[in-house]
């Protein structure tokens, strides 16, 4: 029986490349399910591709097979792996900081090296920047279709020595707890940051609590004032901003049918810290 | 055999929101087929959500299932349904709003509300803002799988009860006819009116005909001036307008290979007027 | 056994359009597969469509069925047809223009004439300006379901009469060689060049030499300086231009982890010429 196989890339949807992926994917096998997960992480953005990937990937069957290509390391000496998480899930992937999320919050068990030498598309040998369609997207198939299995894939690498880019940290005292803002649910301008639904919780907070938030960019102080602490939008107004757990249990602020990143010019990234702080009155 | 199972949404394509829903529906059945309607509606734009699954769904056969997600009351007290029309489909959906267009324009025959108890993703019992993937695709994927019956998914409701949003009239006098622009044909800038060919046929007018086109936005007149109504595009000039039948049969107004909406500023909702008026010298 | 359906179009994703086009093709067979190429076209793009054919065609199974519908003369008398590839693919699209690229790179060896009177959507024949959905999305589905043969299509018409937009010509002299600007790897912001690997090597040039490259839109010289061939981006520095043979095996001009064509306000087209010189000092 076929694997679901899953695609990820930074090409967005306007020229063929996805499609060439796609297409080589079915000549490997026309019978796969092949679906997407997001093609328009942001050009070379590596963070982005790690996030989704952590992002989506639980909610999918264990033996999922899944393709990320964000690659702008394309023709160096930067590895092609494929990576085994605890659950049994694939990813094939450049070895470029894009499983960091998955190592750390999900669980990497086993990744291999892909010898390019026997699973590179037929010939494709004088294409040099399209590793996403001439050997991740091939391997890919031949591991949901079954043609290949893991072990073939070619030689074992340590876990530990996968690339990885640098996540930021949490830090709490007895009235504050502060991390940094992740990634944005980008439709909604919602901040997504990297402080746990455990974490906060352990602060004490009650729901519908008045919250002071201070939000920086580096030194820079872009945003303070209090804010509700809500179960789901409906806690508050239209148009009022509301501290929430998201769908990921993780600490989020949004305004309710707003957009709280356009309203502010808030960024993403481990130098826009976020930080929940006690109010004295309460 | 399995129903096909077709999602909208106001998610984008941009993060991993989307990717979650098909993830959990193949979580219920992997061989599921899965499509998409459009994910692109605007951030909780319910009368967009409404309109375009009144446009597409009688396109498809009549025993596919509907999963819409424009959800800005999730975690209120708004209710969570599936809705039967009258040729056998089932929308999945938030009542807010989002089966205005079907009840009017296709027929709904009965409705049930979701009971959240029975059909709610395992382990989400702490996700309180992101129904679509914990509730709505689950039992989407439910229905379209025969894993549960229309039955099966909670007590029955007044087709009567449903959430309607307010659509627009069409008023005629013996030598007009006024309407409202329900939405554009967003890549060409056509405005699609609320008129239908019946009514726009009543009024004589012939193809060839010069017609005088009056566009208000609530009391501000915005475009005054005569057009041809023409049976496709080819009928005038490029760059010249028309007046047409849409392929929703009904009237419509677009500048040939142009942009009407963006040439004139032209938006969309019940307070858009536009009246097609005979003029004097035929 | 099914054919896989593969659809292009100058629709977006924002309305229902592509969903419709997508439910009249399940309506044929519902258990067809279904795949997009793109359908972020600029629209009536003719000469876009025609590339994006040619550029993701090759790598599909041999016996796949492409619909692609960019139609700016819908209604008039452009004929709707269906062309077979000389590695059997068939392709429904309107004869435009479209099949242009197909035609000169990959070869064409038969086309029909789509007969409307048999291969019309039931109830459709008060719409004409959505051939997508009425013919060439039903036509593809019965192609692709075999439940229409090729030669059932319609009237054979010869090769020679195929519509065709201009392409741009390649001219070589001793110590330089000059195309055009075919087409942008969009989100990347590369320039891809009509000139072939082929006629590149030709010249000798050698990975690590600099090249004198001069762009002009039409009589206006927008660039003008040296720039390193190499193999693929990891051969210069990140924020360095490079040439070098892309994806299709043309020469392509990018800037390493940057966009070359927003960097310099570079478009496409015939007139956008592209001239790559050998340096006195080699």
């Amino acid at each position: 029986m076929n694997k679901l196989l899953v695609f990820q890339s930074d090409f967005g949807l306007v020229d063929g490349a996805v499609a060439a992926m796609y297409g080589v994917a079915h000549e490997v096998d026309r019978d796969l399910r092949t679906y997407d997960l997001t093609h328009d992480i942001k050009p070379f953005n590596i963070w982005e591709a790690s996030y989704r990937l952590f992002q989506a990937l639980e909610y999918w069957p264990t033996d999922t097979v899944f393709v990320s290509v964000v690659d702008p390391g394309v023709g160096s000496k930067r590895k092609s792996v494929v990576a085994k998480t605890a659950k049994g899930q694939l990813i094939v992937t450049p070895d470029n900081g894009t499983l960091t999320h998955l190592k750390k919050f999900i669980g990497i068990t086993e990744v291999r090296e892909i010898e390019e030498s026997k699973h590179r598309r037929k010939d494709s040998e004088h294409s040099h920047t399209f590793h996403g369609r001439d050997v991740y997207a091939f391997t890919g198939a031949k591991l949901a279709s079954q043609t290949i299995s893991f072990e073939e894939v070619g030689p074992e690498l340590t876990v530990e020595g996968i690339v990885e880019v640098v996540l930021g940290e949490v830090f709490k005292t007895e009235d504050s707890i502060r991390g940094s803002i992740d990634i944005l649910d980008v439709r909604f301008g919602s901040l997504w940051t990297n402080i746990t639904r455990e974490d906060f919780n352990e602060m004490g907070f009650d729901y519908g609590e008045r919250i002071e938030v201070i939000i920086k960019n580096g030194p820079t102080m872009v945003y303070n004032n209090r804010i509700t602490f809500g179960k789901s939008f409906a806690d508050v107004y239209a148009s009022e901003p509301i501290i929430y757990i998201n769908s990921l249990y993780r600490v989020a602020v949004a305004i309710n049918q707003g957009n709280f990143a356009r309203a502010y010019n808030i960024g993403t990234g481990i130098h826009w810290a976020i930080e929940f702080r006690r109010l004295e009155e309460k």
